[in-house]
């Protein structure tokens, strides 16, 4: 899988003129490097002097932190996966009009994938805001600066994904889908760009 | 070198309780994902259909986005060596005046340092946003998302590398320094912020 390939690696077959890894998975890993150092202020925190009382509120939120890190990890492979589904729906035979209504609705169910994979990214980025917020608030402040570079990484892998949404959305002919998923991303991107300002707002440096 | 892990490795490294690989590794990290993105976008312009006179532009674009990802593929690593050396200079022994004197010399060096590091970061990370006007203006249609993902991981990565210039800024007593560097440090916020709105305004779903 893509988050067993080393750094170099992984940067340069993003570089390279395929389009996977592309924009959707650089998404994910960015999300998983958010939730990473949300994690590592809140084990930065545990066990040091002064924050004694907060030991079991950051033992639970590095655990969080951890357990989404590995989540994102999993979504760097799927959103490479559902775009390569969409290219092989496309690549299926289109002699007959049985093999073209087949096309057509393999193609129409890759796309949905495509928007769906990217918008669960966009979500749960989202979702760790929440513990950002905690780990800058409260965490150990000489580790603060990384806290608002998780709220900012969250920020843009949540803009990110919805890009890669969107662009799948122009392609999907259920109307309904469409509007809905529409709605839903207008309210993340709402969301997600007032919780970075509040976070960063709170940043004592 | 940190480049030489694997993602998952990474990631894990960074949600542990070492300071490093924190939010200016994590940062040069996004710069680099920034980089290869643009090299990418212009790598799927170049041979295709239509874009038959970019072919040269495109060619020169891919080449200085490969570079750029190289260059910060380093920071990763110098970013958290500088932050070592910090650490090290306080261990450094502090019985005589004059261990003291040297002591708070070597703090000093340090710190200068791990404030110059991220914004050698910041300023690269600006610089891109050119080549990434670049590619999503006249770049391949397809890739379009690509290049806006690399705009925004190019805004977050120049605010969080800034962010790790401020902390250090905030120990360091040299106050013609400390003055020159906040104002070029407002000078690339300003910038990065701008070009980052100018070129999602670009960008064609």
């Amino acid at each position: 899988m893509l988050a067993d390939k080393n750094l170099k690696e992984f940067l340069k077959e993003t570089a390279s003129n395929s389009p996977v890894p592309g924009g959707g998975s650089v998404a994910a890993l960015s999300a998983g490097l958010a939730a990473a150092l949300t994690a590592m202020v809140a084990n930065l925190t545990i066990g040091k002097k002064g924050y004694e009382e907060l030991e079991e509120e950051m033992t639970v939120i590095a655990k969080e932190a951890e357990k989404y890190k590995d989540l994102f990890i999993e979504y760097i492979d799927k959103d490479s996966d559902a775009f390569n589904q969409v290219m092989d729906a496309f690549k299926l035979p289109k002699e007959t009009e049985e093999e073209k209504e087949i096309r057509k609705n393999k193609i129409q169910e890759a796309l949905k994938n495509a928007a769906l994979v990217p918008l669960e990214v966009a979500r749960t980025a989202l979702k760790i805001m929440d513990i950002i917020e905690k780990v800058v608030v409260k965490g150990n402040k000489n580790a603060v600066t990384d806290g608002a570079v998780a709220a900012m990484m969250a920020r843009t892998a949540t803009l990110s994904a919805l890009y890669n949404v969107k662009i799948n959305l122009g392609s999907i002919k259920d109307a309904e889908f469409v509007e809905k998923t529409q709605k839903e991303v207008r309210q993340i991107e709402e969301d997600v760009v007032r919780l970075e300002k509040e976070i960063l707002g709170k940043v004592v440096l």
